[in-house]
């Protein structure tokens, strides 16, 4: 199948080196904002012009749109699925069911297939709670994220005055964990789930003590958590924090029986090297899945939900029989 | 919707329980080829004759068969599917295509829709692997049961003469566990994965070290593993070990990158402490997909490979989307 890639960051370079892992992936281009002349790929694949992309209506299966969710995904993902099957990875928890309208609606109008919020969370964590749900009706979910990068929380340190760079881990406390999997659904606050380490460097003549204290008062992102920051040289962060680990568990635990004296606890955990790699992994796989359900007629927007785990595969159902189940 | 119990075991009273858990079922009654008049629910529910199934044609959206993988369900499946849409849990992996082949020319005729191989191995356990591998196409999948009660195994030291009862259960090495989560791909034999502990019944007047000696060097069963045989009384196994708890991991080791040298680890796991009731929540939700899936003319036989996940919660699109995605 013929894959594009619009947009070329860290998912979109992602995206380039998933496809090579799967045989039955060609990659038509890379499509690009800024001049196609600029941007080297890191495997060759062709570079065009963001705009040029209506002149590959009918060329591309589907297109993987590797776009911000604050500001590109909301206007691109229904602007590119009135002519293309598309898959992006929307992670505005909040803003799913509106983006999910704007989206259905274009695809609707293009007879095109198009599925948000895939990758990990939204993403197989979502699937790893529906299922856990739907399996044990009784019983409670928790989702911890980490030992990883989060960047929301590292550009909200790099907005404070005298920051020159920072970079936050989300660690999630072993003790909660292992309150969730002795199965007595613990209720737990935001402070006893996870751990935020932040690596800051300042800049120079900075006012340190104010730093600290103006990340760990901040509200939302720090003030709920016990938080540690810890001063480190511009050299260091490149050395030691270049990369993007990150990962997590969504754990539920439920109880069956007469009595509900049976407890049950479905733990799915990740641990990722590299966040965006990971997250082009699974668009590539869901960008085989919306190509399957155009070819079968089911049109307009899919969530990761709507998706019969078959359609991810490029093996036949008949092997997936005989081999995985 | 309507679910019917078919086959009254362990699973047959999970499915019992597993139904009152959730708002959206009722049960039409247990079907049983003992005298019904024998037969006491645990909820009160009805219990009809295996034969009259047939009089309950339009009155029942789903069965949900409780039989054996050996016998009962290659003939049952097939037999009920031509009238009925059913569920299954045949576990007997190497005839896999060779039941789904008989099941789907019966749902054919019969217009219904079937699921085969339901639970968690094969079921959830396929699933992990099925995402493992299309997320992370370069990569291994590792499976692990236990700690739980293998019947299986059970069954085979109870056919030792000398033997009265007997408990085994696979335990996985955590060794092996933590070779395979460092991410290092390694090659394990059975021995390195598994460690069997058994817990036997001797007759009066057996002899032990024979027994002891027929166990660890049964080929196919124990030979193959390290083996730990403990002689208890019939009351110490009434009393220690009368449950059937189980669960394992399947875990998919993969990497990407320009070069493969980012490692990621995908670990699905189960604890559980009721094997049987576990397996019939499972069923439970499969047969809501599967009703759900005859109502779209989605006929014939499936896995739970093609059952789209939001088919098998009681949630609507739009709940799941705003709430768990």
């Amino acid at each position: 199948m013929k894959l594009a890639i619009y947009g070329y960051g860290n998912i979109g370079r992602g995206v380039e080196l998933a496809a090579r892992q799967n045989p039955d992936m060609e990659l038509v281009g890379v499509f690009t904002r800024r001049d196609p002349a600029t941007v080297q790929t890191l495997t060759g694949v062709n570079v065009f012009a963001a705009d040029s992309i209506d002149d590959f209506v009918g060329k591309i299966d589907a297109v993987v749109l590797c776009g911000g969710s604050a500001t590109d995904l909301p206007v691109l993902t229904p602007k590119l699925a009135e002519k293309f099957n598309v898959v992006d990875s929307f992670d505005t928890h909040a803003r799913i069911p509106e983006h999910f309208a704007a989206v259905d609606a274009a695809a609707r109008r293009g007879g095109t297939t198009a599925l948000i919020s895939g990758g990990w969370d939204p993403g197989m964590f979502s699937l790893a709670r529906l299922y856990g749900g739907a399996l044990l009706p009784e019983g409670k979910d928790y989702t911890f994220w980490g030992r990883g990068v989060s960047q929301g929380h590292s550009d909200a340190i790099r907005r404070i005055p005298g920051v020159a760079d920072a970079r936050q881990y989300t660690v999630p406390i072993a003790a909660a964990l292992d309150a969730v999997r002795s199965g007595t659904q613990p209720e737990l606050t935001a402070r006893e789930k996870h751990l935020r380490e932040c690596y800051v460097v300042a800049e120079e003549g900075a006012d340190k003590a104010a730093i600290e204290t103006a990340i760990k008062t901040m509200p939302n992102y720090f003030a709920d958590y016990n938080t540690t920051v810890t001063f480190i040289t511009a050299e260091e962060l490149r050395r030691e924090h270049a990369a993007l680990p990150h990962g997590g568990f969504v754990i539920r635990s439920g109880t069956t029986g007469l009595n509900g004296e049976h407890k049950h606890s479905i733990e799915y955990r990740l641990e990722l090297d590299s966040n965006p790699e990971f997250t082009a992994g699974a668009l590539v796989a869901l960008a085989r899945a919306v190509s399957r359900m155009q070819e079968k007629g089911q049109t307009g927007c899919k969530t990761i939900f709507d998706v019969a785990p078959a359609d991810l595969s490029p093996l036949s159902a008949e092997e997936l029989r005989a081999h995985l189940l």
